[in-house]
Formats: structure tokens, C-alpha cells, sequence
């Protein structure tokens, strides 16, 4: 297990979820946080998830709550990473992962909603924001392929 | 552009070759093969696409020509690399790119199908295989999902 805890409080739909389920079980996350944990209930996440949730724990955290959370980590050590398209964002490839949480992996991922992105109120408590260069003509990646995609890069640099 | 084409020949799932389009696009693959051009009108492929049908060549392989086609594509210099996991695959945090494939990122990406992965048949004419290094308890990640950490590999290692 990583202690990498990703965070999808702000993300809204099922299969994004479902999908996050799958691919944070699959690189040993420590945990999932979403914002209503009743969805893990339903047929769709279930098929998604292909069974993810009985193998990662998955916490509840809803929007209203996520501020007072994300400063609860810090205060706990994490390194708290906003993953957000900004003028100061760090290319994916680029970022440097701060010594404390290099040995473990010791991080919250905080991913955006599916179309605003991260709102103004959480940036500001986050400690780096990493963006994906894209080279394409279309709006960004899927909420949760670009999720993937950092947590594959987090994995490889403290893991690999 | 990139010289890369992403063969999903083998994918079924609408879902999925939709979102291979958007992520082809976002990381300017040179073309996206699918197995039937027809599912590009269908309302849920657009919407979950957004729309990169516009901005990225789509071409059609049936999976009846898939075989002749990758031979074709080795023919013209293209280095084929099966996202796959065999008792040969090569980890993707230490693929190594051949130098006639560097410059331009010269490869065809053959990705499984949902649950088989990639028959043998095929097997036998790609030039590498690669899996992704996997953690956890479940089966492998979704397709479009490893395809994307595949791309976003290949593009970090001769772009970035």
C-alpha cells in the first residue's frame, strides 16, 4: 500500500468514481475519498468498479467538509497536490516531489469537477498544482483518465 | 502531430473507444483505428468524445484486416508495441524506445480487447509487448485507461 490518498470529493459522476476505484485499488492507494459513499452501492459503480471497493477503503467526504479535511492532512503531514490547469501549475513531467513525501508517497490528490475544474477556495490550500501538458485542439482529459495518468507518474517516481 | 497511431481495433465498448479518441487527441496521435467508423455518429460517442472526432483522423481496421494491417504498418517503419501482459512484457517504466522510433514517436499502439486483451494471432506480429506495473488485488485497468497512461508514457519519453 502507498500512502497516496486520492480525492474525488469534488467529482460528481458515477462512472468517473467507478472508474477511480479501479485504477486507485489497482496502484495500492491507501484510499479513495468521495463525496457520498451510498453510490458504491449502485448496479453502475458496482460494474465499473468491477469490484474495486471491496478491495481499497473508499471514505466519505462531501463537499461542505472537504476544506476542514484537506487541512486536517496537511496538518498530518500530507503533501496536498492539486491537480488544475493554473498560470503557476507544474508540468507533470517537471514536478518535484517534496522529500517528506518522497519514502511513502505520503500525498493527497486532489482532483477538479468534471467541468470547473478545482474551485478558487480549495487551490489555495493545496501545496503544488501539476498540470498535464496537452497538445491537442479539445477542452482537457477526462477527470478521471487524467487522475490515472498522475497517479501512474506519483507511482513511478517514488515507486519504480 | 505525433507520428503515434493508436490501434483500438480489438475495443468493443463504446465508452471506450470514445474516450480513446479525446485522449488520442489530447496528446496529437497521429490517427485513432477503430473497428467501425459508424459508432462516431452515435450520440453517446460524441458526448463522451467531446467532440475529438473533429480534430483527430479516424480510420477503420475490422478486425478481419486487423493482422494484414499491422504488417503493413511494420513495413513502413512503424515500431508495434501490444499493451499486454505475457510472460515477456517489458514494464513501461522501462520500455526502451528504439532509436528509429524516437525522433518521431514512429509507433503503433495495439491495445486488447475489454476482457481477452490481445489474441495471440496478433501477438506474434508486434515487436514489444508492454504491461503496466499493477498493485492491487482486481483485474487489470480499463483499456482506455492503461491506453492513456501508455500514451502519456510514450509522449513524456520523446517529447517532454
Amino acid at each position: 500500500k502507498q500512502e497516496l490518498i486520492i480525492c474525488a470529493s469534488l467529482v460528481d459522476k458515477i462512472p468517473n468514481l467507478a472508474g477511480l476505484a479501479r485504477t486507485s485499488e489497482i496502484f495500492a492507494a491507501k484510499s479513495l475519498v468521495i463525496p457520498d459513499l451510498s453510490v458504491t452501492k449502485m448496479d453502475n459503480f458496482k460494474s465499473i468498479s468491477v469490484g474495486a471497493a471491496d478491495w481499497i477503503n473508499i471514505e466519505e467526504v462531501k463537499i461542505e467538509q472537504l476544506l476542514s479535511w484537506l487541512l486536517k492532512k496537511k496538518a498530518e503531514g500530507y503533501w496536498i497536490v492539486g491537480l488544475e490547469q493554473t498560470s503557476s501549475s507544474s508540468p507533470l513531467h517537471e514536478i518535484n516531489i517534496p522529500t517528506f513525501a518522497q519514502n511513502n508517497n505520503k500525498t493527497v490528490l486532489l482532483l477538479g469537477k468534471e467541468k470547473e475544474g478545482i474551485p478558487v477556495q480549495f487551490l489555495q490550500t493545496v501545496d503544488t498544482c501539476i498540470e498535464i501538458p496537452q497538445f491537442g485542439m479539445i477542452r482537457s482529459l477526462n477527470v478521471h483518465v487524467s487522475g490515472a495518468i498522475t497517479i501512474w507518474e506519483l507511482t513511478r517516481k517514488t515507486r519504480l
